[in-house]
Parts: structure tokens; sequence; C-alpha cells
């Protein structure tokens, strides 16, 4: 099924999509919950970011094709986002002004269902609600010049998240693409990821105590290329979505 | 004056400090609010971590005493920290099984009181609610050998914060000082941070938006020192209070 967070009417609601029409949900999205009466057109309603991760880790390196004759890692390379970084299906990514080489990424997102703390990478799936497209974007300038990737993958709109969650994907026969104006950038297979997703989990929830709603990026194949203000971006994810968002300056 | 979030009878409040006693507030802490009549002992209630910030910001390389011989950043370097590590006075420091060189970092923090996007360093006061203690507890092996510092900086419970804000907090007069069991182990004056406290929050506004609650480590003078289950930590600011922590294996 397909979990979606949507206006509508000027109020925000969770819902299921089933077809072209999107049903409001009434309870906890990670508990019980069930349909309501409430139904509207998908045409009908602006999706959102389909959750609000109070936290967002994202895996650096995690595609063989992404190292460019880097070694490949022993470990999971593992940095923050911060939520205040989200933006839904169609929202903007802005570029702050003296940013001078930002790269999307586009990468298979998982949304964490129940709380994870020490889980074996056996106990990892029961941890999921689902899955979601996502865009990491990155400023390479700021990524090689500061210490840190604060900035660098941290910026207002640099964590386009959508445009639902899908909880009965597979990531292990998905194919991803990233384009720029309908220009393929990026393609890879999902089962490329060096760190499965179980192993990711199970990882950092040695260390991080993982909660409802919150989401790990899983890593960026291949090569990207820089974007410009009035770009289309595109991240697909065969047998989940489309994420969409433009770019501005 | 002194806010404080605390526990009493089993539930949370957000109170003022009044001498020994804590006023109930009711309202918005970061708008309108008024004092309560329900109030109770200081010794009566448990303090809790005096926000729960959805964001947090550390620089590194604030103080000169801290750079032992690396260069003098041209502009703040910042990291982020997950909301997820925030704890608060006497909660216990919990170092993971495989941390080998966990030290604690002494730091005042200051806590965000409006939204602030693109603001000047001229207007940055007006953004901020108040000071309070901070312990940017670090572990430099993860530090050293991961791509970035997520679990370095980041594991739970590795952001003490408290004891209470103090809005009437002048951080050009205050010392700091971080002793473990009563030895000091770094000492400083908070005049001698690099970038001052209006440059750290207009420069980061410029990328990040900042939202009341949201705080900001401001780095961490002198040398640091391991530390070991058992030990207790403390982080003590002139004119502002006394944050204190055990650790835990």
């Amino acid at each position: 099924m397909r979990f979606v967070r949507f206006e509508v009417q000027g109020r925000v609601a969770f819902g299921e999509l089933d077809g072209e029409r999107v049903f409001t949900l009434a309870g906890d999205r990670f508990g019980r919950w069930q349909r309501t009466e409430a139904s509207f057109p998908l045409a009908g309603v602006r999706l959102l970011a389909p959750c609000q991760p109070g936290k967002i880790l994202a895996v650096g390196l995690n595609y063989r094709s992404h190292l460019q004759g880097r070694p490949a890692p022993s470990k999971p390379e593992l940095f923050w986002k911060p939520s205040s970084a989200v933006i839904g299906p169609d929202e903007a990514i802005v570029l702050p002004s003296d940013a001078q080489d930002t790269h999307p990424e586009g990468e298979l997102v998982v949304v964490i269902g129940q709380r994870a703390s020490h889980v074996s990478p056996k106990d990892a799936a029961a941890c999921i609600l689902g899955y979601t497209c996502g865009n990491d974007v990155s400023d390479r300038a700021w990524q090689q010049g500061d210490r840190q990737w604060w900035r660098a993958k941290g910026c207002d709109t640099f964590a386009p998240l959508g445009p639902w969650i899908e909880t009965e994907f597979d990531p292990d026969t998905a194919m991803i693409a990233t384009r720029i104006n309908g220009e393929t950038v990026q393609e890879g297979r999902i089962d490329e990821l060096i760190f499965g997703i179980p192993e990711i989990i199970s990882f950092t929830s040695r260390y991080v105590t993982l909660e409802p709603g919150d989401v790990i990026y899983t890593g960026t194949p291949g090569h990207t290329r820089a974007m410009s203000p009035g770009d289309r971006i595109s991240v697909e994810i065969s047998g989940l979505g489309l994420l969409e968002n433009s770019v501005m300056g």
C-alpha cells in the first residue's frame, strides 16, 4: 500500500493512495489506523513529503559505481541531514546564493516504522514501514572545502522526499534513475548497494535509536552532475514512484 | 530569568526558576507565557533538558586554545548532532560497547528564541532566547576513523544540556570549566571564541532556517581527556549554571 501526506482545502492529512484516489486515515500511521469515508481524487490534492522525520541519516559511498577509484568502505559511512531540509514533491530546491556546484543524488530512502535500538540485521526488516524516493542534494564545493558536510548536505530544501511511502516494495529487483530535464544522469540497480538495508539499520541502531518516521537515505549510484536554476530534477525508482522537483536560484 | 523543563508527580512541565522555587508556566515559552499559581521547591522536582531542539548545530575549532597547532578556521566550521542525543542534568552518558576514546567537551550553548533566516550579525541577538551549558560528547577514534562525525558526536546520550536556559547571561564576561570527578580538565573564557555568537547565527542562517528551541553548541576550549564508566562530568559556566552527568559503560 501507499501512504501519503497531503493537503486539501487548506488542511493537512495522512492518507492511503488507492489507484487514483486518496482515502484519509484516522489513527496512528505507525500503529493502528483505519481508512475513513473521506476521500479525494489524487489530482485534487497536493502531496507533501510523506513523513516528517525526527532525524535523517544518509549513507555515503554505498554503490561501487559511485566510488570513482576510492576504496569501498569496510563499514557503512553515514552522515546527518537536518529535518529542516525536507521538502515534498514539486517543491523547489533553492540554491543558496553562494552555492557553486550543487548536484542531485537520487536515492532509495527507508522509512522507519518502529523503534529500533541494537537490532540484528535479521530483525531489521520488522522496523521498516516502507520506502520512498529521495534526493540527497549535495554541494560539491562545500563537501571539499568545509570540515564537515553540514551545509553541503543540509541547506534548507536539500532533502526532497516522496511522493509516497510504498510498503510492499522489493529493493532487490528495482532500478533507480535520476534525470535532469529528462536526460538520465544517474542509473543503477538497487541490489548493487554495498551495504544492504538490514545491515545499515542494524549498524546505525547500535549507536542511535531509530524512531518511527525517521528516514535513511541509502546512497547514490554512478556519477552526478551539477544542476542550475530552472532545471527539473526527477528521481524514479521502478515499482515505487517518481519524485520531481524544480531548482530555484 | 531562568527557564526550566521539569518533571514532578509524573508530569512534565515548563517553569521559571525563581530562587529555589519553580513556578509552572502557561502559554508558549517562545511567545506569550505567564506564571501560574502552581509552584514547587527546586529540590522536589527533576530538571530535564531545558528544551527539545528540532535541530542541533555545533561549532568545531572555535577556541584558539583548542586548535593544537591547526590553523584557525576562516569561517565557522559546523556539524550536526541529532536531537535524539539530548539528555538532561544528572542523566547518564552511556558509552557504546565499542567506543574507545570518548571525551567530554564543555560548551556554551545558545538557545534560539525566534525563527532566523538570513539574519545579519546585528539582528542575531533578537533571535536568542538564552543560554545553557552543554557537553559535546565526542569519540576521538570515530572522529579519526569515520568519514563524517555522525556517531563520534551523535550517539544516544552524547548531547547533555542544562540545567536551565538563562536569559540574562553575558557571554563576554563568563568563564567555562569542565571537570572529571572534580578535577578541572578544561578551562577558558567565553570571550576567547574565534567566531562570536551573532556571527555564528548570522552565518548558519544563510543556509539553514533556525527555529525556536534549536540550539547551537559554540565550541570547546583547551585540551580534553577521555572519560570512563563511573566518572562524574561537570560543565560549569560562571553566571549561568552547572551541568552534571555520570558516565555508564
